[in-house]
């Protein structure tokens, strides 16, 4: 199971990262920038999570090979000319797995520290948003979560309370692991469908 | 005594929470958005003061009936048509309440921590303003306190000191802590009576 | 030794001071808003690295002398005329020190805690650099070391990695310490000078 998770967790970092590396140069950022905004869109929610549970050392600090990778992958993304053409609509797929497993593993270290269902998913709605969050805030924009993605957060406030309610009922955490994560990662490539349509209604109505 | 700090403490977090709301109304935020905002502006100043002195787990957590609260308002802002009617001017009285009980709650913390009167004062200031400061940071706005309202920050460290000065002399903690959160109330609401003055005079001047 | 440092890392404390002073004025903002930029471009930069290392007190709270100096510093700055001479060109060689005193410095507690070289250059660069990142934040415009500076990080990244080497082949803490220190500084002074001589031939080629 942890190899598994662990799995969908370097995912989610990584998918986190493009899209920080891809805001981070549509502004323009030099290098230097496309790592630093790359790195807090991935492991900001992390970090948070970890101070305000007074979990030390932090979570990238005691896997230091993701910020390797995240610097490895800022030098990839700056000199690389084929990574112009990563666009932000082809990120959807693990991105919605990143904010499934962050949501959902910083609920569960919440849980495990012993507190409450509704402190829990607080955590894990920061867990999975404050990067994004972090990231346009940086870059100097209204927070994307908070602008026209009103399903973000939602989604996975929700997906922790299913995660929540199947761990009591199933007695099996992987089980309800899965299932809060897939409930989020799925509900959010679906909505990210409906979003777009739901757009297109509006500008041509 | 603890009653009555307890519940100036709600009326401070409930007006954060407001001001906060309506400024994320006034940006198009959706209800995520304004519940995001409501509790980083009611529970951010806390937030800070409990890091930076290591005292954990953090104030929202330990009482996690004002995050509670602070969903319920939202839900209440985002769906009641008739909470379009509450203005910013509606909440300066709780709002200077607020800010006197969380300054003079966050310095009397710092000091049973050992803190010297200065390092108090200032994570009093901080536990104060701090919230309104990240809502309109996160909102892309110049923060409030920086811009226009010079006596906020400034009421907030004199009523600290008064606090401070009262305890010492008086012996009597219960004493000194209402007048210095009633200095800052009080001085607050005569600063805003003044400060509206002082912008009319200079546009019709 | 240690009384070398300490009188660096004032300087630096002063000149990063200074330089969040004359941003937050060129904003317009009062005493308290001078005041407030001024500490968290002096000071974010290590209650980052002491949060983040879970080394409490925080830096600023165990020697006060520094935000009383600063205080000191946004008197002076607000109210004495002639503060308004210094610009920011003033102040490149004191910064280009600050940088490279909060770089090692940094970096040298992580190591001392225990953490790997790769950790320790990351929060050497953040101590450095945070400080500035969150006074343009605030401020609000693009982090300045994310937009025109590339070097900044990159140096301070640089400093850190040599420090290291010459503290394992050297086997002399202060040795490697000077060394990386001044690396820091005199690089960051010929990429200052480069960068000006660069954007002059842009302008005008």
């Amino acid at each position: 199971m942890f190899d598994i998770i662990y799995l969908l967790e370097m995912i989610g970092v990584v998918a986190f990262a493009i899209s920080g590396m891809i805001v981070a140069r549509s502004k323009n950022m030099d290098p230097v920038g496309i790592f630093a905004i790359g790195f807090v869109t991935a492991l900001g929610g992390g970090t948070l999570r970890d101070l305000m549970m007074d979990n030390h050392p932090l979570y990238w600090i005691q896997h230091e090979e993701q910020p390797i990778l995240i610097l490895a992958m800022a030098v990839i993304f700056s000199y690389w000319h084929r990574a112009e053409r990563i666009r932000e609509s082809r990120i959807v797929f693990p991105d919605a797995i990143g904010l499934g497993v962050f949501s959902i593993l910083g609920a569960q270290l919440a849980l495990d520290l012993g507190h409450s269902w509704f402190v829990a998913s607080l955590l894990g709605v920061m867990t999975g948003t404050f990067g994004g969050a972090l990231r346009d805030t940086l870059c100097n924009e209204v927070p994307f979560i908070f602008r026209k993605d009103q399903v973000y957060a939602s989604i996975s406030f929700a997906g922790c309370w299913l995660y929540f309610v199947c761990q009591w009922l199933l007695e099996s955490e992987t089980l309800a692991l899965t299932i809060g994560l897939l409930f989020i990662a799925i509900t959010r490539l679906l909505a990210v469908r409906f979003d777009i349509r739901l757009q297109r209604d509006r500008r041509y109505g």
